[in-house]
């Protein structure tokens, strides 16, 4: 198994959160894929409805729920004590057990024993599948678009979502393809790249993107930066390895630094494209920039809307913020260029 | 321990090795560090003698050797059952046994179990420290030099140690700092970089060569190439995290395309002095090239003369070839440019 897969449906364990800022990847796991989750299941004393209905074990068990999602992060990125009785009742039943924590699911020993008995899958999303290679550089078939940053944390899984709505309402054929453990309970498969070992970063890339339909595009989750001090490598192997002929780039208005490196001043958008064009020719020389996705949560919608017009003139390209203008900008640039 | 480090003096372990080449990391260390290296041990059938005095394992104990190094690789890359014997009773006096072979160490009973017995250390070369972390960017006291590469295996350990080997002969403080198994070995410490966890490589690259006097030299082993679809993550990682001030880029005349990938062009020595600029100005600003290091055994003496007469008015840098020509040519530069 070359990517991670999970098997759906889903129920969507809360745990005993009390508020939704805990819940971020159940949340994230209703609103892009809604129709993949039959319901949600929460403990004595949480309060989070991330919007489904309410569901016990066994009638998720007798209506064929796959795995249940871990999706709520508790406090240190464990898995506490409290949990355990109903996950090892889940796994008992069959259902596979997916998380995406520090702890590794198969540590815990009432847990490991019990999918043992029932042939359940304990999925850390963390960890990446063993049968990577090194990356060939092999031009595969299909078109693929990779969202890249500025820096980490400027929306580049939430745009490459967007993204795929968009690709999918323009009649187009589109798959979102995660690289990072939210991302891959999003989308039910993927590879964490940032957990793959040094040598196998782009053959990674490259297995996250197969040989596809020549029409069909795959949307791929960025991760990190080109310009940053830490994950650049990571950056440097997913471009490499995805060989997109487009890439969006993502951006938060207002940011000034790497978060988290504050001597390191965050290159601009325009820095990005040039890099990101010289880096990815290696592979694909038809590489392009199609456009700019900004979260502007920090300005007002009148200062968003300048920003974006101002962004857009500055560097030829649609600039969107994927939550207030939505990306079909971006799709219908890709047409009119005659990308498709 | 955030780098692996090795217990000397050593005795070099040569098997029953028949042929030289096989025992290409043994003769290595005799070269680079026969200071280091005690004897060697061949078993029945053995005809491998990397010039040093023959010396049984008792005698080894008895001498204070730290480490039998296997020296030596056996086809597949295994341990063969016939080392077993002495590999045991080396763990059994408390010699350390460092291997860089696929098999790890620690997975064959016979030699864990006297290793555990005794508290000799079982090392595998290839298996990078756990505790490392990611990049800081953080500007490190000393000097740093670099070997990048137009491609995989065109002498980028063996310019860094003939680089070392130059700035002791102008009488100036260095290290080498190995990034490879082979290297490592050597250096008697390192971290194998491309077997780190793709978050942690510029962050291993930044162990690799810590803080030092400000007159002294980190001359870094490089891995792969910039420019490679396989390798070029870990060779930005480690281009990044080391901060180099100084590098040389090292090529092998006569190659045209990127060795095992045939489907790619060789980049020119130029392009990769104009990448490696460009990149890695992201955490040295002062970054630049101060030589080429050529492996010209392709090519006669005369043809060799003139290769390097040739490049070096092209790229306006000193060219050397380690092996007929020395490195003396490139501290000669960075001394005259006042880079010290």
């Amino acid at each position: 198994m070359k990517t991670i897969e999970l098997r759906s449906p889903y129920l969507i364990f809360v745990g005993d959160a009390a508020e939704d800022c805990y819940a971020k990847t159940g949340f994230g796991l209703v609103q892009w894929r809604r129709e993949l989750c039959q319901g949600q299941l929460s403990l004595a004393g949480g309060s989070v409805d991330v919007g489904l209905p309410p569901m016990t074990l066994k009638q998720a068990a007798s209506s064929g729920v796959g795995s249940l999602i871990i999706g709520t992060a508790a406090i240190g990125g464990t898995i506490p004590e409290g949990w355990l009785d109903t996950l090892v009742a889940a796994a008992d039943l069959g259902i596979d057990i997916v998380a995406g924590v520090h702890t590794r699911l198969n540590n815990i020993p009432r847990l490991s024993r019990a999918a043992e008995r029932s042939g359940a899958r304990l999925i850390d999303v963390r960890v990446p599948p063993a049968e990577l290679s090194v990356g060939t550089g092999r031009k595969r078939p299909g078109r693929r678009l990779l969202t890249v940053g500025t820096d980490c944390a400027v929306g580049k899984k939430y745009s490459a979502l967007a993204l795929e709505q968009a690709l999918h309402k323009a009649g187009m054929k589109a798959t979102f393809r995660a690289s990072g453990q939210t991302g891959i309970m999003i989308a039910g498969a993927g590879i964490p790249i940032d957990a793959v070992v040094a040598d196998f970063i782009s053959g990674a890339a490259e297995a996250l993107s197969p040989d596809n339909d020549p029409d069909h595009w795959d949307v791929i989750e960025g991760q990190g930066s080109i310009f940053h001090p830490g994950y650049c490598a990571v950056s440097m192997g997913l471009l490499v390895g995805s060989q997109p002929e487009a890439f969006v780039v993502c951006h938060e208005a207002g940011r000034t630094h790497i978060l988290g490196w504050d001597n390191f001043k965050l290159p601009s958008v325009d820095e990005v494209i040039a890099r990101t064009l010289i880096l990815g020719r290696q592979t694909n020389p038809a590489i392009r920039c199609v456009g700019v996705s900004v979260n502007t949560s920090a300005l007002a919608p009148e200062q968003s809307e300048s920003y974006l017009a101002d962004l857009s003139a500055r560097v030829g390209l649609p600039c969107v913020d994927p939550l207030r203008t939505g990306t079909a900008k971006i799709i219908d640039y890709i047409n009119q260029q005659g990308m498709t």
